[in-house]
């Protein structure tokens, strides 16, 4: 690097730690997510404001393949946390009801998602169409996990039989989210001559499942109460960028490689494990090293250049992510008897779409999905989407209304702002 | 970033951090400090073994300067907390005789390694000699201030008169060297035509004693107990980082600025602060980012070329570092009536070069005073100077004699290995 780079990459970074930090917070004082303002912050730090000039001043070119890397490894550390807070228990114990709204709330919107990429096909899609297509169905349908998780929190829900039932569904949705991402990946082809390593991803899986959680537990058994060492520390960063090198080689990106050591370390007996890597890992990742993959996705939003026809791919968009997701969530939970007003409540929910959907249109442009238009318009999406989560939920319960039930405790507490440490203030 | 290099970025990151972490904890094992191992990972992994397929393997040339990046803003935290750690309060209490241990000892070296800078200067200067000349001057007069706090924790020896004095001198030694080092890259104008820039340089030495620092002292009075928040952690990595910049900018290196930024921060009402600076801040990125310095810097180091005459060097280098720093000290301390026995304990302690001599070393190398085989054999200098304090340390004190007088409390403990937590045990 040479001084001029070094310099203008330190100074970038401290700017854009602190712009994040700055608009996170007054997010979190409009009872919003703080992510909505850390994403804005990396938006208003790219080529959308004052014609650029901040931003190539800033983020000279030289310059942004070292915030890639930098970015890359925090979205590992994130995707490896969602991995950890990733509990099949909220599953299994929550009936048939989460898994068929799950379900539902992603057939719906990947169905229309399709639907519309086939229509914006001809005008945005400049390779294969098939991945497009059902990558644009994938975008629709995720929700972010994390978000939702600190949505309930805020709202002191989160032990509440809807909160509860939210955290299933979105915890399924997750899952079956990657593995729908990681299937486009695969049949994109886009690792070329190297395509047949795709195949070794099911003997990884395996492994991973079968050999490496085993043992992990084991080695957690043996020890009295696991706690955060620096060594230990040291072997998660490790294995958790090891698994997301190897599920990257494969042809897969590294993202599920890193989610998916977060899944098979072990749950019960390290209780306090967790929270120590979700404080301490989490919050260096959460001020430094997550905050400028904010700002790598923020470059490559340029909407000064949205005219008419943009907007009205926007309206598309908006109307299949919000509707789609909507409906679908909805439609579910009255199939299974569940109330109007809660139904409609874990519906909201359902569509919050939060980090896990920038972590989605990035991997989409990387791989040449998308183009820089569509997911401009996407990120867009992506922030409206986790914005109206809070408002939305509020008016569908109400604030004082309770009309019994299963359901009825959702109703203790509209909107509180307490604001807690961790990746989670920056992880949503 | 292409599929091929964000996998082997994350894989060669994943396989530093770790080998990183067992070297240095075999390090331990041997009651050397684990900065020794954490070196030797990275000279493991650089082109000296196995003619470097190994190292071109795991870390292609499209991949390193990703690592300078992330080895950039480890070392800015790391000579942040360092700073941090150096205590004017130290000095004020040690009298005269620790300025004067402490000039010595870097006088001394200072004048043999400009000497030796003058007979290696026809084989090794590539460029402009007087830079080099003075470079090798300070290359030989560091004295590494975290490594000899650690060497004198796991003695208990601290808080003896002995220990405090090396300390104090540790930590004035610091401040010199870094100021010797500031004025040989300002007047190498490796900024060319912007050298103009380094004449602001006072300006911003003294905005920040002057300015920074009483304002910062008064945000602390005004906190209750001012607790690390993710908000202050934001504010001191833009700060760091910032103030690394501008003195990066400026035409110095950006290690001075992140260092002086630290040394402004208040010390009086902030010392749960700076333990929770230590502890979190010094943790993820002594585990993560401070590891990646050590690849950097092991992957520049080629020791499988070096002949007979390179041997001879080595010999000559070793003769200056060692023999200039010791008697330069143990005569300082000889005339002001240390016990002789003391005044070799002390002379050995600012032996010690440590990640502090690396870090220099580093910045030589980048500028272009040092070229590359002469680094590497400055590098086994730095390592061997560092392994060496333990067990002279223990040779001159020996194990049971006491004989009496101020500086008898010395004797209390040899070598203990109590192995603690944060950036010190990947910060030496």
């Amino acid at each position: 690097m040479t001084t001029q780079q070094t310099s203008s990459l330190l100074a970038g970074l401290a700017v854009m730690v602190l712009l994040a930090r700055v608009l996170g917070a007054l997010a979190r004082r409009f009872g919003q997510p703080s992510v909505i303002g850390e994403v804005i912050a990396g938006i208003a730090l790219g080529p959308t404001l004052f014609h650029g000039v901040v931003s190539d001043a800033l983020f000279p070119s030289a310059t942004r393949p070292l915030l890639s890397a930098l970015a890359a490894v925090g979205v590992a550390v994130f995707m490896f946390i969602v991995g950890l807070e990733w509990d099949a228990a909220l599953i299994r114990g929550s009936g048939a009801i989460a898994p068929c709204v799950s379900i539902c709330s992603i057939l719906l919107p990947f169905g229309l998602g399709t639907l519309l990429g086939l229509h914006l096909a001809s005008a945005h899609s400049h390779g294969n169409r098939t991945p497009f297509i059902l990558f644009m169905g994938i975008a629709m349908s995720i929700t972010a996990f994390p978000v939702l998780a600190r949505i309930l929190t805020d709202r002191r829900m989160s032990r509440t039989p809807l909160g509860v039932l939210a955290l299933a569904c979105a915890a399924i949705d997750d899952v079956l989210a990657w593995s729908l991402l990681a299937a486009v990946v695969a049949i994109s082809g886009s690792a070329g001559p190297d395509q047949w390593r795709i195949l070794l991803a099911v003997p990884f899986l395996l492994a991973m499942l079968f050999l490496v959680r085993p043992l992990l537990r084991r080695a957690v058994e043996r020890r009295e109460t696991p706690r955060l060492t620096p060594s230990l520390i040291a072997f998660l960063l490790a294995g958790l960028l090891l698994s997301g090198a190897t599920t990257e080689w494969l042809g897969l990106h590294y993202i599920f490689g890193a989610f998916l050591f977060g899944v098979v370390l072990p749950r019960s007996g390290a209780e306090q494990l967790r929270t120590d890597v979700h404080e301490r890992l989490g919050q260096l990742s959460g001020t430094l090293l997550l905050p400028v993959f904010f700002l790598v996705a923020g470059l490559q939003v340029d909407l000064s250049g949205v005219d008419a026809a943009g907007i009205g791919d926007l309206g598309l968009i908006m109307l299949v992510a919000v509707g789609g997701k909507f409906l679908g969530a909805f439609a579910a939970a009255r199939a299974n008897r569940m109330p109007p007003r809660q139904s409609a409540a874990l519906a909201t929910l359902m569509n919050t779409r939060g980090l896990t959907e920038l972590i989605v249109l990035n991997v989409g442009l990387q791989l040449g999905f998308l183009d820089k238009e569509l997911y401009a318009l996407m990120v867009v999406m992506a922030v409206v989407t986790t914005a109206m989560a809070g408002p939305l939920l509020t008016w569908v319960l109400g604030r004082n209304t309770g009309d019994g039930g299963k359901y009825s405790s959702i109703h203790r507490l509209p909107a509180t702002r307490t604001s807690s440490s961790g990746v989670v203030s920056a992880g949503q």
